[in-house]
């Protein structure tokens, strides 16, 4: 018998049928002997009806009254689902985040979960039941109403997970699996049966955004054993298959075998590249223009600085493309004088292309072969930034198709990998 | 300065426009300096949607999860109203009834309110801040979600204005007050400026309704100063001509003035008669024939048995029409021929019309206006009966129209009444 948290998204639970499907997916693991506690998101499309009802009313609508009708979405969910298990036979009781209760800060719409109380859970699982919990949501010290902020409810299941010591966490998505690349462009692209966290941190930053970057550092630290799979199999498929599908993600200190050397290449239109020309090469120069740009609560994600001749050097860095318009307005105004900038330079049209692998570590020439890669099919590359696990290069936008194709093809990535 | 509690229901918060008319209405009572709190339903549609998405799941909704799902009717209403306060200057905080708290028993759907702690509340009054509170729910002991049943807001705001000794509990709602009789039926029917709690309660069980009897009894109970007005009038209409608008319950302790007889003619076609012939006439045999429908949970309005000549008597009762059925079925099974009944008669065409008035007890001869008046008409009297401050009469359902408006007439209600 094990303990096991389930996680159903939005698309997984946005019909009554689809809640039925889900139910019986449940009934399954419930009825082979598994404790199960379901954490469950709003029915698809209902978090954005509700803040549109909100904006109707507040153009910038209050954080903490926007958490109130926001929170409702996953209640409604709950209360569905628990219905639907019960109807077949499956002994569930459903749970809001301020019942369990998951405490978070109070930073509304944005809140960060501090503690989680098992005990009720614990006993209802002890009881025979399946605990349905709100994804998504928790209380503040004060009993206000939180929301944990978009995709959340991944982290509320791995939260859940890992103040239950749940032996496994599944993330039931419309994907089935974490891919060496997205399929949509390169076809041959491969599912991974496992990928490291270190490596699933990156990729979900880069853009493979199959979980929230959130759930999977919050899985890292309590070292929860997380499992992203598909619900749009059968639901009756025998359990064991569906155990062992979709993609685990492990810890580094649990892979023994020789690791493939890089395992997907991961890619992001999403961001701008601006360039300040002629800067002097002085002490303080990245603070003096990274300051203001922080300040505005613009991230900031690759910079380069190169050492400059004559005393003046080039400083570049990317943000995200929404930001990037602040961030220009921001550089041309009183702050290029006072640096002391020859120009400020945007450019929107590129892209980052990176490849990441927990076993670039101990392969050497994994950048030569990314750098000549893109070389050969004579792409030029503007910035590049390397991890210890991955080497990102920002390149033209236009090419950044052929380069993934390029690329996974040549680290092989199209045979089958994973352990 | 009062502290007054308002309470709105479904339809005059059923869009985001009439929610902000709602809010320039409270911001008027706010900016004149008094503490505001707003108790608010789900808006109009909701529930039943709610309610509908369970059913698609369980025939006969689990009612612990029935309640998580109801509840956030109101949860989302309170949020869009305090939205809407906060974007015109209007300081306001929403609770949930768990969040108050309210609490209530563990009868889901159906829970009654045990306790209110206002502390939360009076701070935040106290403070400034109009203080917006989600009606029909609570929370049991064992921090269950629960909700009061249909119509349970206006419970929720007399237990408010009764927990926070509020100076009045203002009832917003589709019409504007109790009149002395239905003006569908007589459009010479006048609008009651005052009317006694007592009187009131015999009006809302009898059909006028305007207010859920739960709440009329509460408001009694705790002696609190209620007001039925109308949501629809100008939300910018004087204060004080507002204050002074719809119909105030009082209490008969309060009314010092001379009353008119009656205050009003109740109503309904709810009901069926079930005639029970040729009973023997001896002891116990009321509760041989009412125990049984008791069991059954079909509620009993009017009984009527008469001293029977030769040893046998007609026995006489009233059901809600949708439990007449069931109440037949039930007597004409075994138990007819256990009470020793000749027959089992059923009659649906009847309807029961009632003069209702605190008055009565110190003015004779009411009872004798009123068969005078119906005598009149040619309208036959099936069944009769009184108490304290009303009469009833069960008369065939045609002439129903016909005896409101004759007995509307003999009792002068055409002229203007009230304090």
């Amino acid at each position: 018998m094990a303990l096991i948290v389930h996680k159903y998204g939005g698309t997984s639970v946005g019909t009554t049928e689809r809640i039925k499907n889900v139910a019986r997916r449940i009934a399954k693991w419930s009825r082979a002997g598994h404790q199960i506690v379901v954490v469950v998101s709003a029915m698809s499309g209902e978090t954005n009806r509700l803040i549109g009802l909100a904006k109707e009313l507040q153009a910038e609508p209050d954080p903490r009254e926007l958490d109130v009708i926001a929170s409702t979405g996953e209640q409604v969910t709950i209360g569905l689902l628990a219905m639907a298990l019960k109807s077949i036979g499956i002994r569930a009781r459903s749970y809001t985040g301020a019942q369990v209760r998951v405490l978070t800060d109070s930073a509304f719409t944005k809140a960060r979960i501090v503690a989680i109380d098992e005990a009720r859970i614990r006993a209802d699982l002890d009881a025979g039941q399946v605990v349905v919990v709100a994804g998504f949501q928790g209380q503040d010290e004060h009993g206000n109403i939180t929301t944990l902020g978009r995709g959340g409810s991944d982290t509320s299941a791995v939260a859940l997970a890992a103040a239950l010591r749940a032996d496994e966490c599944l993330i039931y998505t419309d994907v089935d699996g974490v891919y060496t690349t997205d399929p949509r462009i390169v076809p041959e692209a491969q599912r991974l049966r496992t990928v490291t966290f270190e490596e699933m941190l990156e990729m979900a930053s880069l853009g493979s955004k199959v979980l929230q970057i959130r759930s999977v550092e919050f899985a890292g630290k309590y070292r929860v054993r997380l499992r992203v799979l598909s619900s749009l199999t059968d639901a009756d498929m025998p359990l064991e298959e569906e155990a062992d599908s979709g993609t685990l993600i492990t810890f580094e200190e649990d892979t023994q075998m020789e690791q493939a050397a890089i395992s997907g290449i991961a890619f992001t239109r999403d961001e701008a590249k601006i360039t300040l020309t002629g800067v002097p090469d002085r002490p303080g120069i990245a603070y003096q223009i990274l300051g203001p740009v922080a300040d505005a609560n613009v991230d900031v994600d690759m910079i380069i600085q190169n050492t400059g001749a004559d005393g003046l050097t080039d400083f570049s860095f990317t943000v995200h493309r929404n930001e990037y318009a602040k961030a220009m307005d921001l550089l041309n105004g009183p702050l290029k004088a006072h640096i002391g900038a020859r120009a400020v330079l945007g450019d929107t049209r590129i892209c980052k292309v990176s490849v990441v692998g927990i076993g670039m570590r101990s392969h050497v020439g994994i950048a030569s072969l990314m750098f000549r890669t893109l070389s050969e099919e004579g792409i030029n590359i503007q910035m590049i930034s390397t991890s210890e696990i991955k080497i990102s290069c920002v390149i033209e936008d236009k090419y950044m198709e052929l380069a993934v194709r390029a690329l996974h093809k040549a680290f092989g990535l199209e045979q089958s990998v994973g352990a």
